[in-house]
């Protein structure tokens, strides 16, 4: 394969981890092509043969890039952010850098639907309090960061699963602000080659 | 705080999250000091408003670091590599990064105990060949990588809930040479200040 073939994105539309390497794709401005990939469908086509071949790890999002094939939301992220920099996602100072993987990885570490509700619960208010405070500071201007990607698929998740979301003014306000943005909205779930007709907005 | 205070590590002896963080600085020639958070003594000493003023998200390891409080190991260790860069724990190249990054995460999202299990099967023989055929590619020599730092604990885990490891020769085998090295035995929970007597070696 050659380096300067388009991109292919194995994903699930609903997929919040295959959300957040699409929003991490939109900010970047790299046009990819989408190979749907239902984890529901035939008993989930991620276990199937060609399926495996691509990535013998059964999950999405699997990104082919360059060359070669990487699976891991973060994962790739990270490489898109070294190989592809403008727009920035992480920030350059090392302290804050740290902040915002510190987040990340709170968040992507509850893959479960159930530990998705959880890691929503344990955020809490006081403590996302706590963590925006720490990032805040580190920050000029408005930076989106590897952190909101990781966010609004998680909140998606909680109202999925109607999680009561009142107590959370402040992740609330974050997810509402994010949402505006085209990045977030043209990779939401309801906007993706493989959502059902009646999903769509 | 100073950053030229000694960095403070809050661990538990047997937390594979937090053994990942004593290898990294073990490895990087880093002296910290031990501050242990007995997980099962007291009910769980994480859950002490002491300790929940050092990190709300309850949960070991923290460093305390250049005057800043981290948590999540893969985002304590990114920072480590980014301040003290010798030895490299991760590849300069970018696509051998995002290979080594790509296995941590696999693992290290496999947090809970009955996902230990699952994440260690679900890696396999195959899946670990065709893991480490991506990697030794891109490598000159035999690097540690944070990858390695994510096995080791995750096959002591394995160990501990008597997960069958004889089908997994290659798993085996990279554990065993990487347990030679004086990194991995320092940190191990078998010799760390919090063991209790009857499990120290």
């Amino acid at each position: 394969m050659e380096a300067s073939t388009k991109p292919v994105l194995y994903t699930y539309f609903r997929s919040s981890c295959s959300w957040r390497v699409r929003i991490a794709l939109a900010l970047k401005g790299l046009a990819y092509d989408s190979a749907p990939v239902n984890l529901v469908k035939d008993g989930g086509q991620q276990l199937s043969p060609e399926f495996q071949a691509v990535n013998p790890m059964k999950q999405v999002p699997v990104l082919r890039i360059d060359g070669i094939t990487l699976s891991q939301s973060l994962a790739i992220i990270e490489y898109l952010e070294e190989t592809r920099p403008n727009p920035r996602i992480l920030p350059q100072d090392p302290k804050t850098r740290a902040q915002v993987r510190m987040i990340s990885d709170h968040i992507v570490t509850g893959i479960q639907p159930l530990q998705n509700l959880s890691v929503l619960q344990q955020m809490g208010e006081k403590k996302l309090d706590w963590a925006q405070s720490c990032i805040s500071s580190g920050f000029e201007g408005h930076m989106v960061t590897m952190a909101d990607l990781c966010l609004v698929p998680q909140v998606y998740n909680a109202e999925r699963y109607k999680v009561d979301l009142t107590p959370y003014p402040t992740i609330r306000r974050i997810n509402k602000a994010l949402l505006e943005l085209e990045a977030f909205q043209i990779s939401h779930p309801s906007r993706q080659p493989d959502t059902p007709p009646e999903l769509k907005v």
